[in-house]
């Protein structure tokens, strides 16, 4: 550090300039953050529709409508109007629910109303009096509040706002996430530090965050939280941590959010001192009924209960010789005269049950449909073994006609990179939720089996395995912020096109620049296939390393429980590799409706993105493309890291749209998910090498290490375990 | 919820006014908030002073003095020079170390440069060729840095800046933070989230907030930072964990920050394949040797080891028949080729010690004075416990001639009501350092051992136990902030008045408005004293409950080791309590300098806030004041919660000077130390009362709950533990 100048009058001259210390702001403010607008027409003509924001309800909600608009529009738009800009009886925003409308307004809106649900809102722009306002309405206050973030929406992406007729509603009842949180703030398979929940200072101390929270959920529609994870623990039904729920639920009640709770099925021993837990039991059914008495008292608007029972070592009414269909009906027998609801997950696949794993829950459930009291719903994840980058959908969807079927995605990415990796994930649900199980004939999607359009039921809903944590940045990229966005927004409406979503949050998140967005938004789009392609390409799957799932481990076969190995699953030997679902193997290709099933079960014609789900093949197998196998194998993983090499260049080039410090934040992760893109290539092939017996085609790079080193690598402290 | 206008034409309207959402913000920048000044007449005096910056070097280090001197005047002053504002030649402020200043500056500083060390700094206004300017320097450019932060500092706090003369000095050469931290990120005794070491993500990812903490540090002159617990994991010194710690150690490097890590004796074992880890075997020093070279050739100014051995179930010397000289130079002689520093820790107790525990680290470490290689340190707790909320000095201070010592401060609240209660920890810092040793006769105060003054050592040092995790406050509550600020503060400057540094945190971090500063200065000095009430008033001490150390627990009796029990500490019984360490007892009070023994051996001149540290007494026993000793300890307790609940009537009224986010969380926060301190006194009071068989005296509030309440309360995830 050597002094380069010594001489006074040579000294460089430093001017004051604007200029911020970094201070992860940006960061923190998500998709909210309402960016000055730089182009004056683009101000002046919002301003000449925007004049004055007329408040017709003095609710909480209202109230959070009220400035969240106010504050946005502020900052969007500049504060010209607080400088004696007076209202002219014009062009005001007029923000109120049906009942606080007046006649005048209400005629305006006409018919309106019939088009929405409690949830919908109205956007319209309206003459009375002669004078033009824009309302934003809805049946209730919350669909006030859901107008003003669509509203802002409109705003943030630089849409017009004249003439206005706008109708909308969520699609599903049910739009929540699922933390996966402990009561020591670990997060199962969380990313992005440690759980938001401080439960030694609750009830007394309240967080920013959990307002901050609660708003980024409303603006995207989100209407419901579970608070612990499904692994879980009894005490948070205590009075102790009951206090503390009550806390939270008072803060997320205004922004429309309930929260919900998961019911550890043994509870009624471990914290109510009874002998058993048994569903049966009188006075176990007696304990579940006043325990959610206790919570109504506290929580009069809590959602219910979400659980996970008998499956991977949680307790169930199966312990006591029960079903998943008594279990379920007892705790919702309980929660039923308050209005509650049970989420009961279908993740189940027991280590005795020596058919496959991917056709265990169907086996199980299918045959209850139709015997859950109406306030269940069954929680079905979008594929039949465990959120690997890419499953064909569930044979579940459709499966099941008289019981409502609610979605379970994962948003925090335990098998698509952690945090680290930049994979828009809306893409992936897109490819489910469009799935056509054919189970009413052809065009009986996934979505229409979530939104209720294929079975009227009272209850349909989408859950979110919730990325969110205490990093600054919430969810420890920030293009996993995107992700909890899709969510959001997939969950209002299981049709949108995640390539629309990728639009709306970009811009809303980062720039308008067209320059910025149409690269951008292309590199999201193609990131899914990336980490397809080289993480599990055409069809493999749960080949990852063991317990924390951090990076490639196709070799392990150690593990207690067969179908915990990944051996199981790729079943890579001599003769091939692949998992034989088909009419040959072990038909779980019947699981569908007779279109699909047809369809996965020929080789011919089973989609190539899903070839050794269902089927095993020989290393010589002849792909569409003529390619063999195993050299469209290696291909498909050096495309992989080849795309995420094309991110990288995207990315560098986006540099003068953006701030400096997310910027490099992406630029730094994409930087891990190139080498990490490798390893996963390098690792896989190599190990694959030793049953294909066959070189690595041309145009794949070379292994920079031996199977061994990859194999020798321990990460004791990998995150989320 | 119902609607309460319902006719459009009686609307309220609003108009668009600043509002911003409270986004943590303000919490996230510490002391740095560079607020922007109101008063114009300020603005316009500091400016007529500044017109420019100057800057004579390119290190890392002057970009960062810059950047931060620019963005903080920008802040503060507002950005007018920007506008047009042409260097005249005149009022600038001039950045530079000694070699990089022209004869002519040189000259100006005359002999300034004899009065500072390698990390001090000069500020001072000059003339050059007739123009006024203000030159911040150093020997080194880490001194321009200091200078910048202090030069902010004045104008941070108001203070003029015309004909400044400014020259000063580190009085400690180790000024270091120990992060408490596991490589999971847990952190033992933190109380604001978790580790800011996101070892997964590193090296690739450098997180904002690596930056940020750094910056912070430096501006209160801390140069050190042990990364790892001292209850350490060997996993940190492998070549997986060493390339994360090279990262930041790159980061913290331009901000004058050393890296340290903590060394687990028993890593050659663990992570080297030796059978051993005695220090006197050949292979180990070999061992040892090789990763202190392993690690410097990564790290060229790492710092060096903390060491826990020998303590609290950690491997040590004592494993193989040697003592703690035999350990720590073994390792230094490690560390000696590249100037590193071992700083062995004294915190040793052992069960197999029937010795007071008070007096054990003292009759282990004496003895071995003046035999540890120069470049070891003897990291010293301020008292012979632990981290209580009020403890004599530990007598090992200056009573090691030979042997720098350093001092541990805990500025972490493990025993201290966590980061729920506000405690003005620069006061008990204070405290301990302004105790008079007498050791080398009167006035050698135990600042002066650690500074260095009472025998020059070629090592000195205050190490502090952070507080800080990955909380958007970084500490938990927004007035442990500034004990944190409080520790390097006095770090630098061991004789700092701690009023003095509550001030300038207080300018720094909120307002300047002396209506606000007074009363809140105030609460802040009289807080420290309040904890010692409402939990361990009269020298009681080591009563919290076990294992969180979360709340009372006077009553634990049953661990496994006798002085881990409560009991053990203030031995009440029908007959008094007390802990009798006079000659009567174990003579603890021998192991001080006579004058100091005398002193507390005497129950008539010891001091009363260290009554029953030293002596057991009886119920009766008549204090100062008059009233006996169990009515003045039950008055004591009101009198902490009574302190409480003013503290909170003092924040009340500053609702109008502060920004509305940070008073409401103090405000929570207050209520919850309220409710805390009510807890220690009718749990402490109903305990004693069993012994004393008395009634509470008039002014001491009835307890709201039974001992049996206090006694069954359970606490599983209490943080930190």
């Amino acid at each position: 550090m050597k002094p380069i100048k010594k001489t006074f009058f040579k000294l460089s001259i430093l001017f004051f300039v604007f200029c911020c210390p970094a201070l992860a702001q940006k960061d923190y403010k998500l998709w909210l953050q309402y960016e000055k607008k730089t182009n004056s027409k683009t101000i002046s003509d919002y301003l000449s529709n925007i004049k004055g924001i007329v408040v017709l309800e003095d609710t909480e909600t209202l109230k959070i409508a009220k400035n969240e608009l106010h504050t946005a529009l502020n900052d969007m738009l500049g504060n010209k109007m607080q400088a004696g800009a007076k209202l002219e009886g014009n062009n005001t925003i007029i923000l109120g629910s049906k009942l606080a409308l007046s006649p005048e307004i209400q005629k305006e809106i006409g018919s309106g109303f019939d088009l929405i649900n409690d949830e919908g809102f109205i956007i319209k722009s309206i003459s009375v009096s002669n004078k033009n306002h824009i309302v934003i309405t809805g049946k209730k206050d919350i669909g006030v509040l859901y107008g003003v973030y669509h509203f802002l929406r409109l705003i943030q992406t630089n849409k017009p706002i004249q003439n206005l007729n706008i109708a909308d509603s969520p699609k599903t009842n049910i739009r929540i996430l699922n933390h996966w949180d402990n009561l020591d703030r670990t997060i199962e398979r969380g990313y992005a530090g440690f759980s938001l929940w401080n439960w030694q200072k609750l009830p007394g101390f309240i967080d920013q965050r959990y307002v901050d929270y609660a708003r980024a959920n409303a603006s995207i529609g989100i209407n419901g939280t579970v608070l612990t994870n499904v692994n879980a623990n009894a005490l948070i039904l205590t009075p102790q941590y009951l206090e503390k729920v009550e806390a939270l639920a008072n803060v997320f009640r205004p922004y429309g959010i309930k929260v919900y709770l998961t019911a550890r099925f043994s509870a009624p021993i471990e914290i109510g001192g009874l002998k058993t837990a048994d569903p049966k039991d009188p006075g176990v059914v007696n304990w579940w009924k006043d325990k959610a008495k206790e919570i109504y008292k506290r929580i009069p608007d809590f959602g219910g209960f979400l659980v996970k029972a008998n499956s991977e070592g949680q307790p169930g009414p199966q312990n006591y010789g029960r079903d998943h269909v008594d279990g379920a009906n007892m705790l919702a027998d309980a929660v039923a005269p308050f209005g509650g609801v049970i989420m009961w997950r279908a993740f189940v696949y027991s280590e005795h049950d020596a058919n496959d794993r991917a056709k265990q829950a169907y086996a199980e459930f299918v045959p209850y449909d139709g015997k859950f009291k109406e306030n269940v719903i069954v929680q079905v994840k979008n594929g039949a073994i465990d959120f690997q980058p890419r499953e064909p959908f569930h044979p579940m969807f459709g499966a099941m006609p008289k019981t409502p079927l609610m979605m379970e995605f994962q948003i925090t990415q335990e098998y698509l990179g952690f945090s680290t990796h930049l994979v828009f994930l809306p893409k992936l649900f897109q490819e489910v939720l469009e799935a056509d199980t054919y189970q009413k004939g052809k065009g009986t999607t996934v979505a229409k089996v979530v939104d209720g359009s294929y079975i009227k039921t009272k209850l349909t809903g989408i859950a979110g395995v919730s990325n969110i944590g205490n990093d600054l940045n919430w969810t420890g990229h920030p293009f996993a912020q995107a992700n909890w966005y899709g969510f959001g927004r997939l969950s209002w409406n299981p049709n949108l096109d995640s390539e629309t979503i990728a639009d709306e949050w970009l811009r809303c998140t980062f720039s308008n620049d067209e320059n910025f967005i149409s690269p951008i938004k292309k590199m999201m789009i193609e990131s899914r296939e990336a980490v397809v392609n080289y993480m599990t390409p055409l069809g493999l799957h749960h080949i990852m390393d063991t317990g924390h799932h951090y990076g490639p481990g196709p070799w392990v076969s150690n593990l207690s429980r067969p179908e915990w190995n990944p051996v199981y699953y790729h079943k890579a030997d001599k003769n091939g590799i692949g998992f034989d679902r088909s009419k040959t193997g072990t038909n779980a290709t019947s699981q569908y409706a007779p279109e699909v099933e047809k369809l996965f079960d020929n080789v011919k014609t089973c989609p190539e993105k899903d070839l050794l789900w269902f089927h095993h093949l020989d290393w010589d197998y002849k792909l569409k493309n003529g390619q063999t196998l195993w050299d469209g194998l290696a291909l498909k993983y050096q495309e992989g890291v080849d795309q995420v090499k094309n991110m990288q260049n995207i990315w560098n080039k986006a540099e003068k749209y953006i701030d400096n410090e997310r910027f490099k934040e992406v630029q730094m992760l994409l930087q891990i998910q190139y080498k990490e893109a490798k390893w996963w290539r390098d690792a896989c092939l190599l190990y694959f090498q030793q049953y294909s017996g066959k070189e690595l085609p041309v145009g794949v790079e070379k292994p920079a290490q031996s199977l061994d080193y990859f194999k020798s690598l321990k990460f004791p402290f990998a995150p989320g375990n």
